[in-house]
């Protein structure tokens, strides 16, 4: 627990460990939301674009806009996303849904209200347009849902062969509330960590199409926009300090990035995570760890300790949280670092992932 | 003259006539900004994301931010794009360069004063980390010309043989000042079409790489951030009505859509649009016109009669207008189309393009 932690510097793109200079070609791995993705990102783009609002980012740039005559102007947030997803349909979701989710997800989860989304299509030739079709209303239907608008676009087609299907990249722009700060810089040794539902679920329901096993029951993504679970959640406990969406990277990086950025340790209590019994069966057919597959409709927050009780009820009200659960802390000791006590007792280390799991899982 | 019009609606992927059922699956045509992609948005997105928003829209979105308090809030631009160019390096620029420059420059026609850039990467496994190292070193560079902030990033990795080195989307974000208004619906008969330079250059550019041309003086693409054209423009002569950078599709695209849009006909002269002699000879060997060739750095303005001449000054005491030329007008009559009086004297349609010119031209 007294090895050196190594440097890291949160940014939009992850948390970026110092560079490695061990490879000079993009490989699978960078994808994956892990380690390797966090050296590309340090090796290229936190040089390049290094900025002071860069440096004060999570999921979603927060930014002021320009004030006139004395009157303080609103802050904005945005986000982007580009979804690559394969396939483009699986149990529970398409990469329509997903692309508006996903982009959706990352402004709430900062405390911002999204308001407006673009998307841009990078269609391959050959492409059916009944599938595309199929994708742009399910798109219509969770910008719907979601109470956002659609008011940007663009269309490119890329000849046969250098693309796959469809990629969309979304970005969403909503109002940050005057006062509301919401930072993974802001854990505090004690805090509660807590999850909104079973982990695992769009990960294993991804790979269970891609590799052909089956379950007895559906399993489907959790892809859901998360906008009135975080509104319940801040009424009931507006202290709430940070909140992340563990997507690609799972929990384990969504946490690693928590710890490093808050220079804290978390303690995970494994008995506590609430994972579905076929994404457990699935992980260990796989020889996965359930923390690290991602999630698309599932939040981690942290709470002090006080309120965190509230918080799990208000949680549990809501239907995207009835499986809410308190699984773990945040404790002073071995900041940087993420461990889980075991169900027998033992405590392990749980590490960013360091390569790729599954690729294109988002 | 007097044939019917077809039934076009301006939206934020480009003029859309009514839909044609005559292809199931995406050609690369859908993709050359022309008729074919004007078809696919009619067909798929605009009846699923039709809103009054996205009704009003021009290449960029303007929306007001909710108010609170009684204090009017601010209106913001927003405009996306997705950049597939192929090769990534060309003369005058690469994808990276482009990508800033496409997505400013769709704010900056439309009045707005860009602020914030979020891009999204999507990389195919093997891409040499150098070139990206380039590319990113390039929006770096661009960002900083334009007064920009890069404030959110993505990457995705894509295997190989499913994209062709690094897509990158920019979703650019500004502010709107109160007042100003400019809009493709407001061309009036009597109005002055102007172009800031030589058309054509980036798209020869392209392809001159493609095809193997070789031309006796160096052709570069004119990519190019028009924020600070723009401003001095709107400063000699705020009364501007609308303006428009004219890509993918070329002059002729973002014409037709102008008199689509203003329900109004527009009438160039020949002789008086700037045309490079190598951009003339390059596309009279490839069969080619020049208005219908992609530009990475001009505008078109459409000017009150009695603005024109001072318009034009302005323009050509700025770097990016010293060619720039007054090279038609707004008519009455055949209300939604473009024609061309040549300078022997005859008159011909300039229609937009129908297919694909050159794909992934941008």
């Amino acid at each position: 627990m007294d090895e050196p932690i190594e440097a890291t510097l949160p940014g939009p793109f992850g948390t970026c460990p110092m560079p490695r200079a061990d490879a000079d070609r993009v490989l699978l791995g960078h994808g994956g939301g892990g380690r390797a993705t966090a050296d590309l990102i340090g090796r290229l783009f936190v040089p390049a674009f290094g900025n002071e609002v860069l440096a004060a980012l999570e999921d979603q740039a927060t930014v002021r806009l320009p004030g006139g005559d004395g009157v303080p102007a609103p802050r904005i947030a945005i986000s982007t996303d580009a979804f690559v997803v394969r396939p483009l349909f699986f149990p529970g979701g398409d990469i329509g849904r997903l692309a508006v989710h996903g982009t959706i997800n990352d402004l709430v989860v900062g405390g911002a209200e999204p308001l407006y989304l673009a998307a841009a299509f990078i269609l391959e030739e050959g492409l059916a347009l009944d599938d595309l079709g199929r994708i742009v209303a399910s798109m219509r239907d969770s910008c719907a849902e979601a109470g956002v608008i659609l008011v940007a676009g663009d269309t490119k087609v890329v000849d046969r062969g250098k693309g796959d299907g469809v990629y969309i990249t979304t970005t969403g722009v909503g109002l940050a509330p005057e006062g509301r700060s919401l930072s993974i810089r802001d854990a505090r040794p004690g805090d509660r960590i807590l999850v909104s539902g079973t982990i695992g679920d769009h990960g294993i329901a991804i790979m269970s199409v891609r590799e052909g096993i089956e379950f007895e029951t559906a399993l489907e993504s959790d892809t859901a926009p998360l906008g009135g679970l975080v509104r319940a959640m801040l009424g009931a406990c507006p202290g709430i300090r940070a909140m992340r969406d563990p997507t690609r990277g799972g929990v384990s990086a969504a946490l690693n990035e928590l710890a490093a950025a808050s220079r804290v340790g978390v303690t995970l209590l494994e008995g506590s995570i609430p994972v579905r019994p076929e994404v457990r069966g699935a992980c260990e057919m796989l020889g996965l760890d359930p923390l690290d597959v991602a999630n698309e409709g599932k939040l981690l927050a942290v709470s002090p300790p006080e309120d965190a009780d509230a918080l799990l009820a208000a949680m549990r009200s809501h239907p995207l949280g009835r499986d809410a659960a308190i699984i773990g802390r945040v404790v002073a000791e071995h900041p940087g670092m993420v461990t889980l006590r075991s169900v027998v007792g033992g405590e392990r280390i749980v590490s960013m992932l360091s390569g790729e799991q599954l690729p294109r899982i988002c």
